[in-house]
């Protein structure tokens, strides 16, 4: 056999469940009713955003809690135009996430944006024309090179 | 207009995109067309995992790039069942990955085990009874609450 090439979820540390909770879904973003006290889940296009406890997911994963400074880890959420990345941005910064890095003129040829949620998390508000947005709203990337 | 429910891209900043990149291909993942000289992209089944070397990945982000410590994120990947779970650990573990929980019932019902990239990027490898798998390889959650 060989593995998946798959994401099932990507899970956030957060400070305080409530908050993070609270902000996500003042993006208009519903949880799923699989979500349960400690933790909270989206059902993603093609994905899930759970957030949970940052101490408890350090001790899921059995590493001390302590962290500071650059994750190393940033999300992307994929707009279909320029015009809806300065529209999105606008509605996280609404929502109350911090903006990192205004909507510009990308070097790459796209147009790209950052905001930062509650507890720091990245989000990159992009547009890129090179990648395709399918109907179901997964980025679709050239097929594997041969 | 409402923010869409998606995740497009999450990116891994790495130390070193080819030991990187040569690591997941050595799961038997196949490495988009869309990727660059800079950048690794991975087709996944509902998202895109990208391998971008740390320092750039966090001046796009207009961050420092120093930090330590436990990042506050955790990938999962999940399987069938435990039978396939302890096969994706291994393979992981085989492929190099360190292997930082083992496969055993967690508390919450489930089989769960953690590994960690050449990065220290941290994948759970689980199967949830209680999350379906469709198709095409999504976690499947229960629907939104009312």
């Amino acid at each position: 056999m060989s593995v998946p090439q798959r994401l099932s979820i990507l899970t956030l540390g957060v400070a305080d469940l409530a908050v993070s909770t609270s902000f996500y879904e003042s993006l208009g973003w519903r949880r799923s009713g699989s979500s349960m006290d400690a933790i909270t889940m989206f059902q993603l296009e093609g994905s899930v955003l759970a957030l949970y406890q940052r101490e408890a997911l350090a001790e899921d994963a059995q590493v001390p809690a302590e962290g500071t400074g650059f994750r190393g880890v940033t999300m992307a959420l994929n707009c279909a135009d320029a015009t809806e990345v300065d529209a999105v941005f606008a509605e996280w910064v609404a929502a109350g996430a911090m903006p990192q890095v205004e909507p510009h003129r990308a070097f790459w040829g796209g147009y790209s944006s950052y905001v930062a949620d509650p507890d720091g998390h990245l989000w990159e508000i992009a547009h890129n024309p090179y990648s395709e947005i399918g109907p179901d709203g997964r980025l679709i990337l050239r097929p594997p090179v041969a």
